[in-house]
């Protein structure tokens, strides 16, 4: 299948790309290099050293014989998006091209509103160039579980069925973004349901939890493959950030309490829940949600299972709960649905000791490269006492 | 008290700073005068000729004695809102500045993109300069009713009360709205209750009806005082192009079989309900939704009593239904809320047999500027067919 991923330079686009080219698909990437600069900006780097994706690209094709084809562009620019669909006629579109990192949008006023049009100009680009030149191509949107926020009820996979004065209805799942970043995804969401109903589209909305992991089958056939895997405040997610935090000796911040329940998966499931999307697509007109994540954990549990993990290596951690940035709930309800990739055929791999002793070796290998002062949180949910001169970060432009 | 008005020049904005002004308010408004730039684009004006925003503040100072502010801006540039917000010092701020168009919004792909950038952008520069400048002042936002959408279940004020496997929880009620233009009205409220969440803000969110009637008491002081009546496809609600079609002697078009319900208020209502809101305003850290109309009518009812209302003045008006341009349902439930404005106090004005008489009176008096071209629906909402060259409009930029 012709396969494109947009966002084809990012910690989980690089993968999916490697994974689907490597079963036989036909796969093209497109990125624009936006969060090279958004990591200058804030001078964080990844973990591991990673290459142009130029270069990445030549050391697939070196490694494997593949060809994994190239386009650089902005989605903002509707032409590309259009020219782009023309010339590699995708049966299905993995949709990752977005500013994904809920701090960077709470920095400051600027950062907020460019996280919101950025993501909403994009993905209405992208919707209208596949109404006009690509109307019977499968989208595969990246969505996330933080769509929904943490309401008292169980969460389902998109929609609910509501009984309410004696009358019923299946309706959006209603949502509670905790960001703005989360927010550009809620609308994002709405936008792709109106456009699959009124132009007959299909498009699966994969809510996405937690993912953490720094390899996969294939980043670990070269070094050139790597992907790039954050472990600061802004882009690091909360098992890598604390995998981190273990090896470089310093405190597991937990934020707050730390009862914030989330879902977690496994990046090799991401890759595997892609690959099934795609492999049952949706229907012309159809747009359904799945709920993209293996297990759920409490961030106190996560961080408990790395202390208890790297103490078995010999490595002494410990936890310290820092004063939580954000503004959310600590204690709370949290039974969301999961079962429909899981009928698809996804088989999840489960946090297990293993895996986090082969993350904690694979971090020990780049400990040199850690840099221990992008790992507290700096960012805050409240600024209301806050001058926006103040702030640590410089807005460099859209 | 100090009441910004943002869209002071449009249909509703400036009615209500007349209204607030001569009730004893001080008032300043605030436009970029895009709609008019929108209007140029379209070869579509307002019924009855309408003043600059300039010499219409003068003209209400000549009659009244009374002053209102008038700041020249765009709400996308965030150093104009700030700079207006800490010059006026506003205690309550009425936001109508927004594309305001549903059939705008679909005329293709960049007026779609256009909207929601728009929209969204001014809601959010809005909200994050309140933060910083006038963390204290009330938001009056104007969303829409059509941010709903037509549930199969009695719609309620912005949230509802869910039991679901034996949990409850109040939650946003979910919107399922139909156009790039009520997209962009729901992007706004789920940007607000998040702001008024994590800053403490204070807001009310007016989900209003469709908007009727051509004059106010404030607009009958005097002819310069006349606020824009748009009768086009485009511009135009069902009622207002309805009554120019009677005077027309063109059949009223009715979209489809015109079973869809929707809620509807008068003009007047709409500036009693907007000081209601203001007079009991919400607390900090309060996000509400009151529904903001009186009846509900079928579009067919109203097509109607519309001709029923004009046989009796002797004019000869006919219903023709034509085919819909909109996706959408043409028969369903719709039993929507709306006590909390009567709660606070308003007396409706039901659509009554004189209501209609006068303001098929004073369309008669302007019925030489009919332009019957532009009353007849082009856009339409599923275009698949359609290549964007061969639409009807040329997109003038942003």
């Amino acid at each position: 299948m012709r396969i494109l991923i947009l966002g084809g330079d990012g910690y989980l686009g690089w993968p999916t790309a490697m994974h689907l080219s490597i079963i036989g698909h036909s796969v093209a990437v497109l990125d624009n290099f936006a969060k090279r600069r958004w990591e200058l900006e804030l001078n964080v780097e990844p973990l591991v050293p990673i290459q142009t994706l130029h270069d990445r690209v030549t050391a697939w094709e070196d490694v494997t014989g593949k060809k994994i084809q190239l386009f650089v562009g902005d989605l903002r620019n509707y032409g590309i998006v259009e020219k782009t669909l023309q010339s590699f006629q995708p049966e299905a579109i993995v949709h990752y091209g977005e500013q994904p990192s809920a701090p960077y949008s709470m920095i400051d006023h600027n950062r907020a509103v460019f996280t919101q049009v950025n993501n909403v100009t994009s993905t209405l680009n992208l919707i209208w160039a596949m109404r006009r030149v690509a109307p019977a191509c499968h989208l595969v949107k990246l969505g996330t579980m933080g769509e929904y926020g943490t309401p008292n009820i169980d969460i389902e996979e998109g929609f609910i069925e509501i009984e309410h004065k004696g009358r019923r209805d299946v309706l959006p799942f209603p949502c509670q973004p905790g960001s703005f970043y989360h927010l550009s995804k809620v609308h994002d969401s709405h936008n792709i349901r109106f456009a699959v109903k009124i132009w007959k589209l299909a498009a699966t909305d994969l809510h996405q939890g937690v993912v953490y992991g720094i390899e996969t089958d294939e980043t670990q056939l070269d070094e050139r493959l790597a992907t790039s895997f954050h472990y600061d405040e802004v882009f690091g997610t909360a098992l890598n950030r604390f995998c981190v935090q273990a090896i470089a000796g310093i405190p597991l911040t937990v934020y707050g309490k730390g009862g914030q329940n989330r879902g977690f998966l496994n990046i090799r499931d991401t890759l595997r829940c892609v690959e099934l999307a795609i492999l049952n697509p949706a229907k012309p007109g159809e747009y359904r949600v799945f709920n993209q994540f293996t297990e759920t954990f409490s961030v106190k549990e996560l961080a408990e299972v790395v202390v208890a993990q790297a103490n078995k290596l010999g490595i002494h951690a410990t936890i310290e709960h820092a004063e939580n940035p954000r503004v959310e709930m600590e204690e709370h309800h949290y039974n969301p649905a999961h079962s429909r990739l899981l009928e698809l055929g996804l088989e999840p791999r489960l946090l297990s000791e293993v895996l986090i002793d082969s993350m904690l070796r694979r971090i020990e290998q780049y400990s040199h490269r850690i840099k221990t002062s992008i790992i507290q949180p700096h960012v805050l949910w409240d600024r209301r006492t806050i001058e926006m001169e103040e702030l640590k970060y410089m807005w460099a432009g859209a």
